[in-house]
């Protein structure tokens, strides 16, 4: 029987466990990548797991999110990640550098490696081969201490390509498509392996723009062969070295298999407030917009703002719209100021940004009350912008060019013959915002700012507490632990970030878990979505929170929940939500041997006098940790077994 | 007896009055500018005027200062801004074109004209010969209204330059040293007057930097004559026509001559936190640093930054180190990209900010925890980087350049053979970042951000109250209404910016002010030095500030105060300010008796049991505007006379 390109490269790496979707295996971690916002954490957790040397091949770190530097915190956090990376022999990025997904094609993704990153846009990797998986903080903190990352063995979605994209159809739109027909829960426990002929007509960062918003499926990674495309590239970059073929075989066997035809595809839009609230750019024509935002992990690429350079060229930009552009590494800001496109952009009257995520994650560029923003970002989940109130489209690079020109939602297509962007046979690469050292000895700098993790007892008996609040489907991490602008300094220091846990839902949340000594979340289908914020677990932990009893979990949320000690529970009778209130008071009896002995899981609601019947979903190791009070516990623990 | 070119200048524009030093004298406005951060409240203060044309020939509104948008309070300024500039037909600069100061030089500057601006560095327009005058908003919502502006006739201060300056020392490093000589209090009241065989030695933004920075001697401005070298640079802008040849008369007459030999000139830092605190960079070589930025109003020219550019070419931005740079225009940054400077930074390593004010008012580059920063801006205030234990040092770019290559405070002497930057003989202006139109019936919005500004009733002829406050001496009115990055985008919102009110001092001080009904804050030297920061009176008002007693005050902020209706009282025996404690309580009667005869305002301590002697030093007409409760409610009365 074939075998697909995801289990060759999980057989490959594979440490424990069996290859059988559903089963918990262990796989050998090659690289890791960190970026700042979750990176404190993930170092201040290394350091306290007290290990000598880190056990992968490489390790970056690199400095994105937090580059406004509106306060001492954010430099005071690079200074630490700096020096501890030093410690560890971790590379450092620094800030101006660019985005870590961009830059980690560029200089590090090797094609058959595997790759874990505290960023759920780590399959960005996917696009060259590489099996590069978002996972919590603390995963990839134990990832370097032990060499090691627990995951279940996935089911492998196909999507085989047919087909090429009609002209100004581009890759932001094949995901979008997809993301319209899998929606946000499709992937979620699978990885969406891409075939067919259709794969040879991508760049590799088209490639990397549809592995990159798999993340937005839900999936636990996307993956393309490794081809001469992507041969090209690496050679581009002066790595042909790191070259290797790869494919899945031509009989292998996937669980599912979609085809799609390229030439189906039309030019798509992402509406507010959600990445799968897809319909075609047409639909939307003619809207008057404020903003066009070019940038973020998804749409940087040279290829991108080489094509929104193209757009632009003598023309400008409408008086109404601002126009932010925020190359994805300084590579690329360095080719299109070489080769005319960032003047280009300049003539046309756009802002030049850093070279970050920047708006893409609320960090500047917030529009005006009640706006339409057009971004060829990643995600456009309510508030996230920093502005309540507007309304954040996804799109394309293309659509994004040609609407700002025009003032209103424009389809490229209407620009008539398309213009090709040729991939650059060299991409100028510069080592110069890459710090690599190693010198154990070295001081780790902490300001002010950066507070220990919050860490937890075993787990006891008996659980009881109120429900402290109850939300309905879908909710994402943003909506957990906001992130924006003021909060993303405060990412090591987690009493800070507890009073706005849930801030747009109950604003006194906080307050509740103080009063009450924490308790249960109460939630629907798909809870945890979104961005892998591992804070969106550590806070509530450190409010005190013991369970989650939801319809069903997203899967980095879960993990970061069974990480931090805190139980996500499933109704086996989804119908049992309604009959749950918020400050009913709940009790949970036996909770350990039930975890063990991995029995129904009995909540008695002493408020309604009524009992609900739970489940918990994991692997033996998950129940350990929880026993454990969380992972680290578990990693101190088993660390040098 | 000859002129003098600032005598000259103010009898072409003269209204009324006499043109004797001390005098008050009103003069036609030819044009204004605001930035964002104070521009809000001109304009809402222009709405409230009821004009319904403008009397300037040019008015500019910039966006410069507020462009980072870490919320929706930004955008929406610049929205309210854009659509009153729409109304009265004022020129909106959309952000990311660039600073103020140095956009106006490339594009409205016009030698002989009157320009009074919203941003105490507005007298960088006198590089090129023109009467630039920082002052507070409500005097350019008043200039715009009625086309004259108020100010007694200065003093006239020639500094004479001969000989020419030695390799590596630049402008910056000519207004240091003159900073060193004169001191921050050294040319209030007084126009600061270029001469001599030095000045052909400097190019025309060289002269900027140095009548930039005339703002922290504290001078009503600065000016150079206009000559061949502002004939060449406007030629190169393409509006020779703009040029006229300008000089003082050979034989005029000054208050005061100072002799500076160029030659005699060292390379310069200003230590912290003043800019007056002042050494040769001789004397802290070898210091480790952790940032440098380039850019702001002061240091961001062509010049300036192809000269770092040169410096920085084949090295490496020290790893330590985080190299920032800030274009003054995105004329200049188009430059840059076309002739390579641009790459060039970026092979060293350098971080590319927007074109905008940024760092250099506290928005974003904060460094990190106890850093030393060097910085190419005007002002070093403690805390104004955002990070209160930073030590800031203003240095010249060609410093900031090699300091940040070696990781340490370098002198650019050590270089060797100078490198000499070629004026451009064009500059690549595009127009596209400017928004031109006229509408009367343009519809202005305002985003829920924007509150009404404080309004005032007539002076009541007793004031009584506390003394809620008493300061030092050289108090900036950084330090009485902080500008940092979390404090920026409520410009527009007086009642939320009260609660900051000398938050250094006292960060009680507004609680104070709501228990006793507002009061009075005593004074030392030079109160209310620095930015032009009209909100630094406007919220003493908010808070019920009835008179400040100092034994000095700087130009700009006493005005704000008089147009707020805030009596700014000086002692006539200094010595008396030891004797006023806080929280004593003072009483003044018959205040508006006192005002119109000018007589000596005598204070009752009542809590000591002692009489103070103060004294009002304005004019009639600044006596009308506080017997009226300010300046809004004078001009409504005069709008028409």
């Amino acid at each position: 029987m074939g075998k697909t390109l995801t289990y060759k490269i999980l057989e490959n790496h594979l440490i424990s466990g069996t290859l059988t979707p559903g089963e918990e295996i262990a796989i050998k971690v090659d690289q890791t990548l960190t970026q700042d916002s979750t990176g404190t954490m993930v170092y201040l957790q290394l350091e306290a797991m007290g290990v000598k040397e880190i056990k992968t091949e490489l390790s970056v770190a690199y400095i994105d999110h937090n580059t406004l530097q509106t306060g001492f915190e954010n430099a005071d956090d690079h200074e630490f990640i700096k020096t501890v990376a030093e410690k560890y022999g971790v590379i450092f990025s620094k800030p101006g550098n660019g985005i870590c997904h961009q830059l980690h094609l560029e200089n590090f993704s090797v094609p058959g490696k595997t790759l874990i990153g505290s960023d759920s846009h780590t399959p960005t990797s996917g696009g060259m081969g590489v099996l590069a998986i978002g996972t919590g903080g603390l995963d990839v903190a134990a990832g370097m201490a032990s060499g090691r990352y627990y995951l279940k063995a996935p089911k492998v979605v196909n999507i085989q390509l047919k087909g090429s994209l009609n002209p100004w159809v581009s890759a932001k739109d094949v995901i979008l498509y997809i993301l319209k027909k899998l929606t946000v829960k499709g992937g979620v426990g699978k990885v969406i392996e891409y075939s067919g002929e259709g794969v040879k007509s991508l760049s590799l960062t088209d490639r990397a723009t549809i592995t990159n918003m798999g993340a937005e499926l839900g999936a636990t990674t996307s993956i393309f062969p490794s081809d001469e495309i992507t041969y090209e590239f690496l050679k581009a970059n002066g790595r042909e070295n790191n070259w290797t073929p790869l494919a899945a075989d031509e009989d292998a066997v996937y669980d599912e298999v979609i085809e799609i035809d390229l030439s189906d595809i039309a030019t798509m839009t992402a509406k507010p407030h959600s990445p799968d609230n897809v319909d075609a750019v047409e639909t939307v024509k003619g809207l008057k917009i404020d903003q066009v935002l070019i940038g973020s992990c998804t749409n940087s690429s040279y290829k991108d703002l080489m094509k929104a350079a193209a757009i632009l060229k003598g023309n400008k930009v409408h008086p109404d719209v601002s126009l932010g552009i925020s190359p994805g590494s300084s590579t690329i800001l360095k080719m299109l100021a070489d080769n005319g496109a960032l003047s280009t952009f300049i003539a046309a009257g756009a802002r030049i940004l850093e070279c970050s995520c920047g708006p893409c994650i609320g960090m500047g560029q917030s529009p005006k009350t009640d706006s339409v923003s057009l971004r060829t970002f990643n995600r456009n989940f309510c508030g996230r912008s920093g502005t309540k109130s507007a309304d954040v489209y996804l799109v394309s690079p293309e659509t994004a060019a040609i609407s700002a020109v025009k003032g209103f939602f424009e389809d490229p297509v209407t620009l008539g013959e398309d213009i090709i962007i040729k991939e650059p046979t060299t991409y100028d690469i510069s080592d110069n915002y890459f710090v690599r050292a190693k010198d154990i000895d070295a001081t780790v700098v902490m300001g002010p700012n950066i507070k220990p993790f919050p860490t937890k007892e075993g787990l006891t008996d008996a659980l009881e507490g109120k429900v402290v609040l109850k939300t309905g489907d879908n909710i994402t991490t943003d909506d957990i632990m906001p992130s924006n602008a003021k909060l993303l300094p405060y990412r090591s220091n987690i009493p800070h970030l507890s009073k706005f846990c849930f801030h747009a839902l109950d604003e006194k949340l906080w307050e509740k878990c103080e009063l009450h000594g924490g308790g249960f979340i109460i939630g629907g289908d798909n809870y945890g979505q979104g961005s892998s914020r591992e804070h969106a677990a550590l806070v509530p932990l450190y409010l005190g929170i013991k369970a989650i009893l939801a319809k069903s979990f997203a899967r980095i949320h879960k993990a970061n929940l069974i990480n931090s000690g805190i139980i996500p529970l499933e109704f086996i009778d989804p119908n049992d939500y309604v009959s749950i209130g918020e400050i009913d008071e709940l009790e949970i009896k036996d909770v350990k041997a039930a975890l063990v002995s991995k029995d129904t899981i009995e909540i008695n609601n002493k408020t309604k006098n009524l009992t609900i019947k739970a489940k918990f979903v994991g692997s033996q190791r998950d129940v350990d940790i929880l026993l454990l009070g969380g992972y680290l516990n578990y990693i101190k623990m088993n660390l040098g077994e």
